[in-house]
């Protein structure tokens, strides 16, 4: 059976059930606006470990067996674990893996890896490969600003357009429609389809401003969408993207009016919604850890609870390397998207 | 319709078809016993651009490119590419998904890419999800080299354990059973199932014996896929890893035989047929490029021309960083594994 409804579309034949979810951030990330909605929030960002990097493995780690456990299973409970980060050979990703004994298939699709984890999981539960799936991505401000631009040490001063990653992990449960557990976070969340993404490059060559990067593959997916299912934006309650921040998106408003659609009264960026303007954010959050935290803790709860009946979630990423950037490359972007509904019964 | 036959294995519902496969190489590659099968043999491994990254990038593009072109098709024909290599961030195959304009899955499983997108995208084309799936996986020596050792100037002698990272690309396409083409370069061939895998760590440090890191992840990976599909190693005409090298082979050998399995009757590696002895490439080659090539030039053509009718494929990867080596931390692998059959009729 084609499930295509485009040529980067898709509708499941069967939603996929989110039952649960579980997010680990750090302290700064815990004194924003959404604070109180994660599951654990770490005083000390090394969660008393040798390194940043061992620690950011440990809260992807943990958010898994957290999501797990709320449902009262066990990683080994589990068929398939989807996940990435943004470290060099997404070692996060790998050494969590290596610890929780879960069959992993290993994504990087910088800050879109959680998106890309939940279509792509969903779409092999759709397909009938696996009855427990778990998808989860992860940052840490501290490793990445020493991988990708300077020491902390330094204390270099943040560009105007620039964005402060996420120290933060995210993770999904999901199983096939008609399958439920006696404990369940989420009753009524399902992923029914979504867009794949395609690399987007306008020339960005700025590491600082990576909203701008990431922006035109946002607009190309959110229109893809759609175009492919012949609606229009407020067929969604809300659109969600990862980290554009307040820079990228004024820039996504713009090329998706170029392409007719107005999609500003139903739009959100988790990047804007992670710190407040006293935490001096400049253009917002960013980082894988943003849009997995967010969409784990805020955005799956509100549909839950009936706030919303249908989403577009999108999470984006830069898809640039430090070498690429010393070589003078621009800064490719891609956006995975997930329509994600709230079905009445189970 | 549950599709596994195990915790881990999986068999289709419908066998999907490898119609095309392309490889680009290097000249030592060109030069190796198997040179005569690669399609497109470099001499300079710049390819005249500006660096050894750029290079790699465009030999993944071509390999995709051309695995289309053989069976008249163009990248916008595609609906997926799955595809990734081995430097940070996935630069390669990141750049080559910007060029082609193939909605893009981005992947990371080191050396083991190849069969991780090969299996990826078999289940997403057996649910129903793509018409016409690419997977691709690169690396280049001298990429690598300097990322996750020492600078090629350095002229750094190598260890009595090491492996040369191949040079080169390798493409598959892939269709649903039933889909034919004018002109296909495979008749036969096909994957019906396959086994996920679970990153292994056996403590080992040392980044130049890749082949004992990656071994267990092998071995498990096999005896999966025995036990749980209930079978012999002989009712595969032959199993192929992806490049344990000599010291890996032997490590795979004693420790499937620690499961009861005796593989070496019908095992090779990739990893040892890339280079002669005289190449002097010490326990054999090694990098995405190794078994993404081999498979894409060798072991397919030499399937759909009857000399196997069932193999199994694994590829192996090493899911270390160069930061996570100088942290202390030792090398855990990963392998994933294909079965592909040689079908009557398509």
């Amino acid at each position: 059976m084609n499930k295509k409804t485009g040529k980067r579309s898709f509708r499941l034949a069967s939603p996929v059930r989110i039952v649960s979810s579980g997010s680990f951030v750090g302290e700064k990330e815990g004194q924003g606006p959404l604070g109180k909605k994660f599951d654990t929030i770490c005083r000390d960002d090394t969660l008393g470990l040798d390194s940043w990097e061992q620690a950011e493995s440990r809260m992807l780690e943990s958010a898994v067996r957290l999501a797990l456990s709320k449902i009262e299973k066990e990683p080994k409970d589990a068929d398939i674990f989807m996940g990435g980060d943004l470290l060099n050979q997404i070692i996060s990703a790998g050494f969590a893996a290596r610890e929780l004994r879960i069959p992993f298939i290993g994504l990087y699709g910088a800050c879109s890896t959680i998106a890309e984890g939940l279509i792509t999981a969903s779409m092999l539960i759709d397909g009938g490969f696996a009855e427990l799936a778990v998808c989860g991505a992860s940052s840490h401000f501290s490793s990445v600003e020493r991988q990708f631009r300077y020491p902390l040490e330094m204390g270099t001063l943040a560009s105007p357009t620039s964005q402060r990653t996420v120290t933060g992990a995210g993770a999904l449960a999901l199983v096939p429609y008609g399958v439920s557990f006696n404990k369940e976070v989420f009753s009524h969340a399902a992923v029914t389809g979504g867009t794949i993404g395609l690399v987007m490059d306008y020339g960005i060559t700025d590491a600082a401003n990576m909203g701008a990067a990431m922006a035109p593959a946002a607009a190309s997916t959110i229109c893809a969408n759609l175009d492919e299912n012949g609606i229009e934006p407020d067929c969604y309650d809300a659109i969600f993207t990862g980290d554009l921040g307040s820079f990228g998106t004024e820039m996504l408003y713009e090329l998706c009016r170029a392409r007719g659609y107005d999609i500003e009264k139903v739009h959100t960026d988790c990047g804007m919604l992670m710190f407040s303007e006293e935490q001096n954010a400049v253009c917002g959050a960013s980082g894988c850890g943003c849009a997995a935290t967010v969409l784990s803790s805020h955005i799956l709860p509100e549909l839950d609870s009936g706030r919303y009946r249908r989403i577009l979630f999108l999470a984006t990423g830069a898809l640039q390397s430090a070498v690429s950037s010393l070589q003078g490359e621009s800064i490719p972007g891609i956006a995975h998207a997930a329509v994600i509904e709230r079905m009445g019964e189970k």
